[in-house]
């Protein structure tokens, strides 16, 4: 993971309250970290769209989560948080995630996220609107889910 | 405060993910312990009137919150969390918090709310059915705000 | 994930805190949640070896975590969270996760950990006391990974 | 409270992740959010005394903390925490606190603080050395408690 190919790098300070007795950031707060940088990316691409976009994150659920740990932050340390879409499906997108500290990539990551329709609870197709939006904005083409790959 | 005033009392066991580079709960943590022994005592005032509770706690705003640290717990600590009902005001109640580790009392609070009409924002009388709930269940009667007191 | 395969299964009831405002528990609670049960299995395999186990763990550092989101918990309700060992390596250990409320099973997950000497900060064997202490527990044999196999 | 008169301000933005089901800032994390402001305040006034500060920090205690709910904060918001010392105890110091969101003033607090000597774990005298950091910040005079007054 290259520094470069994230249009969307959010820079965040370790908090007190995130490190644990082991006097690192604890485990899930990566996690929370993503999510905080992805507020950062959802921002960012919706100039010009801003409700479209809000209506539609609040429909896109989590389906899988990844933190790969190689280092470990530290209280008080600043960070850098990237964000992208790595991976378009059928009604999923893959972001993918890295935390720097430095030039140090501390945490590797990804969460899969499904659109759902409102009313019924199931798996509906990313609107193009999204796609699009997400085009314009990444530095690199993320991957489509090849034909016949389910969701 | 008498453990034997409070009928609510709520064991808790402190979760590593509260404890932080001190060794004790994170101090705002507490305020999150209350919030958690708040939920036991709806569920226990709640009995055959479920529904008329619940829809009223979400129109329930804290105003204030204080908490008063004597001692600290650790990682893995069984602790007691007491909560009971001290004050009613005329659109207000104010609940009173303990925390205990055994026989040793490490944390006092207590926490403001008003009770707020769901259409326009501002307060409104707390209903009897709420106030008959709480003095079905308490041990001790809550104070009454003195008459010209407001809220 | 059958819920008679695990040993370590911990209730737990969603606190208010910890549910967003789509009305589910926040993704990232969710390794919250598998890091508290940890502390179960812990305790479960601890006796007559409190001492011996706690060193251990405080050396145990977390290398991957995948979280997988088939439904959501909301607030207040009872889920239960079972964890158990899957796999041994040399250094590492992975355990498995499984979420559920009721019969439904709502999240499943893994945890890998490595075992670091506490003086260099590179990985060490798992010892044989840990091994026999989580082999002397589960109900399944965990896997062992292939000789060769990297950790 | 003025924000003039607060040296140290700190913006942050709502994280989503703090943000609970009724649509605004669960009530501990403003607790969470002092805090963080308060890791600027060591910052701001530790220059040149880097070392000092940080072990002395490390053994001031929380032992009351006061949160007055004006007004909410929603998720995504920018709002800005307020931090500054308020008055002097000789063994205790008292922070102020206020979040704005723009001039809106949302929320008030104070945290009092103990200095306990590392061996002992009893209170000690605020060092000369912090008190003259913080009048050498600060834009208004702190309080110092009244002779005779404990703490």
């Amino acid at each position: 993971m290259k520094k470069e190919d994230f249009a969307c790098i959010h820079p965040m300070r370790v908090r007190w309250a995130e490190v644990d007795m082991q006097g690192v950031v604890f485990n899930a707060h990566y996690l929370m970290y993503f999510d905080t940088a992805i507020a950062e990316y959802w921002r960012a691409i919706s100039v010009g769209r801003e409700k479209e976009i809000a209506d539609l994150y609040m429909r896109l659920y989590v389906v899988k989560a990844t933190v790969e740990y190689h280092g470990s932050a530290h209280y008080d340390e600043m960070i850098e948080v990237g964000c992208r879409v790595a991976r378009f499906g059928r009604s999923s997108m893959t972001f993918q995630f890295a935390i720097w500290r430095g030039a140090e990539h501390l945490i590797s990551g990804e969460i899969v996220y499904v659109h759902a329709a409102p009313e019924e609870k199931k798996s509906a197709p990313i609107p193009d609107m999204l796609r699009d939006a997400v085009l314009g904005y990444e530095r690199t083409v993320p991957d489509a889910a090849a034909a016949g790959v389910p969701r």
